[in-house]
This record gives structure tokens, sequence and C-alpha cells, in this order.
């Protein structure tokens, strides 16, 4: 029996000024969940949605909200996230001091709790995270540069990913693995068969141009199939 | 001959999951121009709106951006802005060293440049800024905290308004006056007396419950009638 | 009639060790407030007194406590000061963005509010501000650094206490004119005469060394006393 | 032979109006070393005990201080604490950019050097700091929030504990291994069985209200002695 | 009789490569004191020279230093000016929270003070520091950005210094008013006749390419002379 | 055949008045390579040399720049190095956010890129890092204090070198090991030993008082190659 694998359309992807109907399409292709990016400007030079915005879209919707807080303020972020009515917050741990007062945070509130990882950062920054978590998020290009074309996927992307599974099941552990970044057509059999279980789809796979959702979500559902059965040997791919 | 008031509605009081039908709608009442708040979670505990959304609307809007800023990365946001098309940029000297510079890398891209100032902050902040300006926004509110009902406009509104006003027409200068916190249809006319030229519109004036945007209007223009009329002695209701 | 010198001891010069009987014994001597002083060694490199032996000291005397935070955290200082029962509260204008929002933080809760300056800042940033509040203390040496035996009060303090006095007649207002710094025996008269309604009083004063906390409060009325019948000619000591 | 196991009393805990008396009946009680928090406000939201205030209490006990810095400015209250006498001294390491030269700091001035981890931090941060270190203070609740009554031990505080133990061992060290934050009587065996050495003592321990001073001694001690005889099978607890 | 106009060239004009002949060459023209420019990449994006430079400067030349420090960490850079022998050492208001802290700790060495405004500063933040310097620098560009092109005099620059110049008379002060940035053999007639005491002398005047140092030199005392006689009507100049 | 050993002698020892003549005689000792410190006051106490100053530098040599930076602002920093025509620029992790991508910044300019670790930071920082790296940069003391005559070589350097080496050779990479900090003709051949590829000579090595640079650069090349042969056994140094 096969594990589910979990696309999130990004909703940085949809069309901003008609979101109502935009996020309407993407439930109605099949998705329950959305992710949604924060950005504050300090983390990165990006603020690409406002929580205002996100607050309303909750009134319209009932997907799941999938928050990714990129902000030098966690704590403010995360409880806005809260009062927005989020299903899962993750927060990075490179801005964060006390780690376990926010995860407790969010856990209290009855939501699922993330923690991201910029690409460079080492999985020791999770020894004493990982099973207070319900989701691991690999950062596999720098967060807050989506937009920037010369911005590539890290060439260490599965291995990390590959990393991070052995990790967990080392430890016993179910925490699921989410992939964010340049997550594409080409690169989803190997990252599913490296271990992710979670897919952060935007520009480079579901929302490809020149093809309508539902065909991209097609080809996405076949890479992922592909990556589950094995097809690709991304070993051989790896230093 | 009376001069023009304008009215500026608040994007903050539009429909936010459907931005191009609820511009429209404020753009088919007669209005060119949007006010935009620019929030970095920083500056206040606020971020309303983000950029991606305001250059998504710049694909379907023509009216004016007059872009408030409000936060700590000045330069970042001003690049932003410009990128994204205003056509008239307020960025806070309380969170500016280089005030000059900004101002000069507003004005090279051909876009009307805003100062603006807390409730608190001094006139004298403006000494060598004024004639370098096309407009100063007094808030009138404390800045980014628009959604908290116990917020109220700063019982020396009127009195900041006539001071600028008066210094204005003391070193001949015809900058425009604009005043945003607040603005309701109770004080249009008071501030319009007191030399205000342009009035942010929000929750208290165009976008008032209960009424259409075509009714309010029409009281808000009656307001700024009363004003320009000297209907108010606005005088007596200062210290 | 004359009007009333207040004089606030500071609790630095309590015995920190004892402070439930050092404090009673102030209070015996018939003062009814205490100055005291919260620095978070951020502002200035000094923490003199922590926020639970504050809250503590609350469980044992009744005196009021004037408090006066040194901090670039004020909303943090403001609101625990708050919770420990202060009875007013004063902060400083060049570590605050909403100064407006902080002064209504303090008022809702029925507290005096306070504004402090340091030596160097200019009356102008009390310009919107001045009305709002209860006190504005000038620092008359630069806040944390009382310990520093080189610190002395500035050169200017006198003109800085009598040109605040004008600007308040000026406005007729009757804002409590709080001096603090090396405020000592040989000063007083002079900042009585130029216009201090509040003395807040330590080691150069009511706890001057060598005599008892009655003698120096004798000597210091006699020097208040002084200054309101003026008997001193501060005017030719200014330049 | 067994090794001894030392306890801390907190500072916090002792009356903070009479410290003079109240750490006079805990040094009665047989204790000869109290353990002092150093918050600056910035760290966390907390700022228990002033500088001065340790400076004066320095001057009425002969007691150790065990000072635990919770600081943004290691390098001043390092300093601070120097002058204040502290015989150790422990910062955390997720502040710290110069490690090694604030221990330098420390250690010339012949007074013992502590590093501590946030519960969330990696044992890695020690890999080259654990031989230079007298101490290893490990949080055991995030740090600055004891008052916080939800703030609650950290589950994996034992494994966490076992794993430093583990770490010395295999180095040959016998740097000293301080717990903190909820130690209390009924995980004081556990933590003792897993590899602690020094125990901070607060409100769940020797300072549980209802029982006097010598009898929450007299528990604390029958678990440390439970804890050395193996009386407790950790191993099971842990995951 | 006329009263003195000093130039001082700054050393972000010589030869930093080969700086002691350079600098001898400078004196050799008859100067007698060196503008040195120290930013530490905060305050602006620029580090022109280092601290070590400076310091070894000092062995080689008997130069007067006139330091003008613009950076976020004054008293650092302060006491390394102090330790490197400057004669004149100028801080930034706009960065500085203990102002006369800073002065006083460059008085007691003996060293002459200066401060610095930015071209937009308002003059009301010399109201209480304007006594205890010796000289005013008034920035007549964004500080930091001389190597820019695009950066040009602002356009209030004789404004600021007519202005500045009053209230040194009013107040019956000798204060030095020094100016920088672009000061061009164009305007210097003019920045002379509006009060400046002292111009830094860059690329638009003692370095222009083309000329000798000492041709260059004639043409600026030209100009000096020219506006000593009141042979510009820069009144007629200013808006 | 044995491996090269690259020795970098540190611009810090030049005669910064005479940095032309003093460079040139580094390169006519047969050196290609010039190790030139980049502080900028904030990172450590110290901003040693100016950008502008290694600018010129770059017209008037053609030895290869190996750029060290130490700062809090690495992308200011780096695009600085980058434009002054660096060969090979290093910062540090302990100061980067988006580590990847100051790596490509440099890369695509076709400059080598080292990371630099302050002594106490775990090798685990390099995880992710290492095979996308020309060089590790391992500093021996704390960096900035290179002046302080009381910052020795940490006691762990060797250990550190060694462990460093020993990752590169499970990992299959060449990546180069530099070392900085009191490199001292004692220490050299243990280093070189140990796995140091390069060495940054300083004031204990190659700019030893008493003797010229000709007869230091013979001993250290004596050290180097008894290091190379194993003459020295520093297993039994370390503890």
């Amino acid at each position: 029996m096969q594990k589910d694998i979990t696309v999130v359309p990004s909703i940085m992807c949809a069309d901003l000024c008609n979101l109502e109907r935009s996020v309407q399409e993407i439930e109605n292709a099949g998705f329950d969940t959305l992710h949604i990016d924060v950005i504050d400007g300090h983390f990165s030079p990006s603020m690409p949605l406002g929580i205002d915005t996100i607050k309303q879209l909750r009134q319209v919707t009932d997907m799941n909200f999938d928050v990714h807080i990129m902000a030098d303020k966690n704590e403010l972020f995360i409880e806005e996230m809260i009062a927005a009515g989020a299903q899962q917050i993750t927060f990075h741990l490179e801005t964060s001091r006390h780690v376990d007062r926010l995860i407790n945070l969010i856990k209290k509130s009855n939501i699922k709790v993330g923690v991201a990882l910029n690409p460079a950062t080492s999985l020791t920054a999770l020894d004493y995270v990982l099973d207070q978590c319900d989701t691991v998020l690999l950062m596999l290009i720098n967060p807050g540069f989506a937009t920037d074309k010369n911005e590539k996927q890290v060439t260490y992307a599965l291995k990390k990913v590959k990393e991070l599974h052995s990790l967990l099941q080392e430890k016993g552990l179910t925490t699921n693995i989410e992939v964010d970044g340049r997550v594409s057509l080409e690169t989803i059999p190997q990252l599913v068969n490296a271990g992710a279980d979670t897919l952060v789809a935007g520009s480079t796979s579901l929302f490809m141009k020149g093809n309508s959702l539902e065909e991209n979500k097609q080809k996405l559902e076949k890479g992922i199939s592909k990556g589950l059965n094995g097809g690709v040997f991304y070993d051989e791919l790896l230093r």
C-alpha cells in the first residue's frame, strides 16, 4: 500500500485580483489545501500577500490554509494566522529564539505545526524539535525569492530530503516532509522517491503556462506515481 | 473660486477577495485615485496588503495609486512601488535617515512624492523637506492600527491641519495636505475648513455600513461643501 | 498663594536588600511618592531594578509609584508597570514611535502619563504631546548614567526648565515639570524658581551622606522655599 | 561512592523586599549558592531583578552567586556580573557571536564559566565549547517565562540531559550539567539519574507552598537520593 | 577685518595607496587640516577608509584630523578616533541617543567637538546642543553617497547655511559652520557669503581634474574672497 | 607527491600609508595573493580597512585578493568586493541568512567562494554548504580582535582543522582549508600536518619583527615542510 502524497497549490499563483473565483477553481480541481506564504520584507525583500487578504479569504473558502511564515516577528504573525483560521502554521527556525514556545502557541489552538529550514541549514537544528512537529518544510530555493528567475532549486535538494527521511525512519517518526521551491514536473518523481510527502505546487508544476490546471494536475499526478513506484533512481544523481 | 478637495478611497475597504470588481465599482462611482497602505508588520503590527497584490491590481485598473508606505525599509518598498506603477508614493519621516535621497528616488521616476507624519510628530520635521514634496500626509490616528476599534482620531487633528496650512501659506507653498485616519462624515467639514486638500476615505465615510457607495459619496461631498463654505467654526472647537 | 513642590525620593537610594524597611522609613519621613527607574540595559548600559521587585514592593507599601521607563521596548514595560500598580508612568519620546498610542495605553488604565526628554532633545518634540500629558520629565543628566561620578548636571538645565515653563504658560497648560538628575541642595532653589514642580531626590539631596533623612529633608525644603520666594536670581546665571 | 548533587535555590523565590533576611534564611537552611537570573526584557519579555540589587546583595551575604544571563548584550552583563562578584557566570549560546571571547572574559577573572542552551537548541552548539566550560545549563522550559503558569517542562528534558551526559562521558569530561525550569520533586529523581549535577530549585521544589524550606529540602534530598540509587527507570519514560 | 575661512581637503580625494606622499603634497600646498570620513556601511552603504589606516596616518603627518563620523555606533568610533589622535571629532545627531554624553566624551580628551546634520534634519535638533559645540557640520548631499554621480547638492543648501548663521548670531555664538558635499567652485562664493566658515574640499573644488592642486587652490581662494566681499547676491537665488 | 600549501600575507601587516610600495615588496618576495580583512565595526568592534582603499589597490597591483568579510551586511560587502575585483570572497555563516544565495552571488561573477566559521561554531553549519565552496576559513582567534594582544589562538585549533579535514576526506571533497588567527611559526607545522591548505600570515609569522620578510618567509616554508613531512605528532598535543 502506498502512502499519500499531498499537493498544495501556492496561492501566489492564483489571480490575486479575483481570489475568490481563482481559489474556487483550485478547489474545483480537487485540491483541499492552499499554501500561503507570509513574508514581511525583512526576512527576505518580498511581501507577497497581506494578512487582511488572508483573513477575508477565510470567509469565502473552506480550503485548508497551510501557512508558511517567513518573517522576523514569528510571534506576531503566528498569532495573526491563528486568528485568520489557518489549519497548519509553519515558521522558520533561523529566526526563532523560543522555538518550543512558538510550537506550543500553535498547538494549543489545535492547529498543526510545521518548522521550516532554509536550504543551507543543518538538520541538527531539528534535534529536539522533530517530534514536536507535524511537518518539516524544506526550502529548496532561497525563501522569499520565488519571483527571481535566476533562483534555481539547490543541487542538494534530493540529498537533504533523503537525509531527513532517513532521520525520521531512524527515530520512528511519521513527521510530514514538505518541499517548497521550484518543485517541478521534472523533479517531482525524484523528490517523492526521496521521501517528500507534501509538494508545494507553483509555476513550475500545477500552474505551468500553456496548460489548464487539469492538464497540469494530471502530469503532476503521473510524476508522483512514478516517484512512488521507484521509477527514478535518484541515488545515481546524488554525489 | 473654490479649491478642489480630492477624496481617495482606501483599498483596505474594498473586497480583497474580489479586488478587480470592487475597485471597478469604486472607479464607476467617480473616483480616480486609490489610497493603498503598505505596512510591513515592523513599523506597526499590521500587514494589510501584499506587494504582489498591488502589482496585479495595476494590470486591471487605470486608477491612480496613492501609496502610503509605513515600513522600516523605505528604500525597498519605494523601489517596489515604483515598479508597481504608483502615481504618488508617501513615506514616513520617522523611519527615514536619508530623506532627501528617498525623495529624489521617487521624483526621478516622475512620481509624486509625499511625506507622512505620525500624530505626535512635530512639524519642524518638515523644515527642509516641505518644498521638495507634493504632499504632506498627516496621520490622525496611530498609523497601522486602523482595525483597532479603540483607536480614535487624535484630539489635536484640526489644530495640526491648521498649523500646517498656516505654515504653507507663510512659505507661499501649494503643497497638498492629505489627512488619514477616521476621516468621518462628522469631521470632514472641519478638516476641510482647516485646510485639508485630500481626504483618505474609509469605514467612517465612504464605506460606512448601511448605505451604498453612492449615498455615502453624496454625504461626503455635502460635508466637503460645508467645510469649503466655512459653515463650520472649527476655531471654537480648538483648545 | 504658592504652588506646591513635590519631592519624590528615588528608590535607587533605598537599601535594595531591605526594601520594605527602607521604603517604610521614607514614607515615615513624610513622603507619599517613590520615583522608580526602569532601565533595560539597552537604552543605557544600566539595569538598576527588576520588574518583579517592583511588583513585590507594591504589596508592602501604599506609596505612589512614579515610574520612569528608560527602555527600547516601551510597550512591554508600560504594560508591566500598569500590572505592577503604578500611579504615574513616564516614557522617553526618543524611543517611541507611536507616542499617542502609548499615552492612551497608560491613560485608559487611569494612570497619570509623563513623557521624558533627554538633555539634548528639543522641546519641539512636545508640540502635539504636551496637552496629552500630566508630566514632562526633563533629564538633567544623561539618563541611565546616574552611578557615573563624572556625570554632571548639564549646564543648560535651568534654561531648559525655564523654556518649558514659558511654553506651558503660553499655552495655558498646567502640566507638571519634573526634573531628574543631580537635583542637589545647591541647584534646587534655582530649579524651583525656574518652574520645576517635581524634584526627583537622590544622592545629592535627600540621601546626602552624613545626614539623616530628616535633616536632609529640612535642607531640601528650605531650598524649595528659597526658590519659591524668588531668593535666587537665576536669570543672571543663564547665558 | 556517589557523586554530589548541588541544589541552587533561585533568588526569584526569595522575598525581594526583604532580600537580606530571606537570603539569610536560605543560607541557614544549609545552601551555599544562590541562582540569580539576569534577564533584560529583550531576550525574553521579563526583567526579574536589577544589577544594583545584585551588587548590594553581594555586600550582605557570602553565598556563591551562580548567575544566569539571559540577554542580548552578553558582554555588558558579563562585565557587570564580574563587577558584582559572581562565582559562576552562565550565558546563552543563542545570543553570542564571539563565544570564545566571552568565555575568556569570565575565565580571566577567575570565575567559573557556564553556557546555557534553550530547550530546542542542538547539542552540536557545544562542539568546540564543551571543554572550555565548567557548566552546561540546560533550560527545561522556555527561558524567561518562569512566571507563566502554562509553561511546562519540555517533554524531551530527560532525553536531552541523558544525551549531554553521554556526550561528556564519551569525551572524558567532567563538565557540570545544570538543569533549570520546573525542576520539581516529581522529576528530580529522573533528572539526577539521567545525569544532572546541579538543580536550580524554585517554586516546584524548595519553595513549594504549604511546607517550610526545611521540609521541602528534605523531600528534595530524598528525591536526589532516589535518583542516585537508580530507583527510577527513566529510560522507560523516554520515547 | 574679515573672518578667516578654512578649507579642509578631504582625504577621500588623496591617493589611498600612497597616502603618506599624497598627504604630504596636500600639506605642502599650505593646508593644515585633513577632513576624514569614517563610515561603517550601516549609516550609509559605504565604508571609505579604515580605522587602522587613520591610526597609521597619524604617525606620518602632523596635519590636524577633522574626523566626520557617519555611523550607527558613535561611542565606538569616537573612542577609536580619540585613540587615533584626532583634533576635531564630529558625529551625527540622527544616530545619537545620549548626545550630551558623546559631546563630553570628546571634550574631556581636549578635542574639538562637532555635530553633523543630514540635509533634511531640522535645526531644532541643535536647540540644546549648539553652545556645547565648536562646529556644526551641515551635510549638503546625502551623507555617504559622495561617489554617486547623481547625488547633487541640495537646493536648500544656502538657505540652511543662512538660517544657521542667523541662529548663531541671534544667540551670540561663534560656533563654526562647516559645509560638506559638492562644495564646488561655483557654490563657494554663495556658501561663504551665507555664513560658512569651513569648507570641505573634494572633487568639485580642490581636486577638480585637469588642474594642479595649486591651481585649484587659487580658484578656491578667489571664490572665498568673492564670497567674503559680498560679490554674490545669494538671496536672489533663494526661493 | 606533496600538496601545495599557500601562504597569504595579511594586508593588515602592510604599511597602510604606503600600500603600493608595501604590497609591491610582498609581491616581490614571491607571494601572489593578499588576504584582505573587511570588518564593519558591527560584527566586531574593528574596521581595519576601507572599501575605497581596496578598490584603489586593485589599480596598482595584480596580486589576487583573498577577501574575508566580517560584517553584518554580507550582501552589501560581497557586491562591493565583486566590484573591487576580488579573486576569492569569504563570508561568515554566523551572520548569513540566505547562505545559498550569497554563494551564488559570488559564483556567478566567476569568483571563488569561501565560508568562514568563528572558533566556537560547529562544523554542522557546513552540512549543506561544504560542496558549494572552494574554501572553508577557520578562525583560530575571535575574528576582528587581531590587534588585542590578549587574544590567543584557541586551544582546539588543531582539533577543529583535523576534524574538518576528516570530514572533507569522508565526503571526497577537495575544499581548501584556510586558517586565520595567530598562525605562527610555532603552530604552522602542526596546522599543516592537521590538514590546513592555506595559511593567513601575519604578525606572528611572515611579519615577525626583527627579521626581513625574506628571512621570515624561509622560516615559514621550513615550518610548512616540517608539517608536510609529518615531523610533528600533533595528536599528542590534543586532549
